[in-house]
């Protein structure tokens, strides 16, 4: 049958740098050791030039294994639904069979990003069924670079603190303030701007 | 080469009901045309058993031409980031080819949807590039069956609106509810609850 224009097939897929800054098969220990990974996928994003500014990292918390990246693929795929940490969570639950990595035959998950989660990620973070949330650069920082994150306010966070995640904030936030700059400095589109 | 496990791919088309219910080539004119065509999404995905009760479309403003739909296809795919919103602004960029909606060769496209979106998805409709998002049931009536929305505020539309984007709220919510009450009656899966 031929392609119909009316029924599209997405499809999503990682770039292929990935395994050349992801090691799968370690145990990443420290909040510190787990943000670098998403900040080197945010870099490696960046100087391949797949995509903005932005990675995200999802780990089994006590084992220290990666899951799951996410990279900004906004553009790469004409998606304005592909930001890093979404591409983390479907990479996820696609691996684990399961929409959500909150049940009760999973370990707990946590999402690392580079940066602060907009207002859609937000909302999926809570979906996604992660336990924790740490991230690098602030709202403020992508603003700087005229990237919007949207409606996001003190209680967004409440909300989810509310429901049991814990959201731990500015981890590495320089680190991943460089590679925004880096992003500028080449030029890098600014979709949302 | 073999698949592996780290490397998921993530693929997304829509159901094969799709035409039995959309017209693609006719103009749906009204407000209320537009949102019983909703509608009719969100009860053949109940009907048919791919997804939970919900439904939108993309239409183009001037024309009422559909531009892409979407269903609720969380536990369908195992991602729970596929909620109807999401899959309608996918398959509309994907048919355009550009990651918003809102560009100078485009007309101007609108989003209609049978419930009140989540947050997830109102982030998601600001990157989207609609001006216009029209929906049926409200956010109490998807919490009646457990379904949750997640952290929308009053402030939340407010930014959204101060970017130009128009509200249009509980058309023809009587008749959105009706398919909740179905699936709930079915038995259906309420996958955030």
């Amino acid at each position: 049958m031929l392609p119909r224009p009316e029924h599209p097939v997405i499809q999503v897929e990682y770039p292929d740098w990935t395994d050349s800054v992801v090691d799968w098969s370690r145990s990443y220990g420290s909040d510190e050791e787990r943000m670098r990974l998403a900040i080197a996928i945010s870099r490696a994003n960046v100087e391949r030039r797949t995509g903005g500014p932005f990675g995200a990292a999802i780990f089994e918390a006590p084992s220290g294994r990666v899951v799951s990246i996410g990279m900004n693929s906004v553009v790469r795929y004409q998606n304005c639904t592909l930001h890093a940490e979404m591409v983390a969570f479907m990479m996820a639950q696609r691996r684990v069979g399961s929409f959500t990595l909150n049940t009760p035959h999973l370990a707990a998950h946590e999402l690392f990003t580079s940066c602060e989660p907009c207002a859609m990620c937000l909302g999926a973070t809570l979906w996604s069924g992660v336990r924790r949330v740490v991230y690098g650069a602030a709202r403020e920082d992508a603003s700087r670079l005229k990237f919007e994150e949207g409606p996001v306010f003190p209680e967004s966070y409440k909300y989810l603190e509310d429901r049991g995640l814990t959201i731990v904030r500015n981890v590495l936030r320089e680190d991943a303030r460089a590679v925004m700059d880096l992003y500028r400095v080449q030029g890098g589109k600014v979709y949302n701007g």
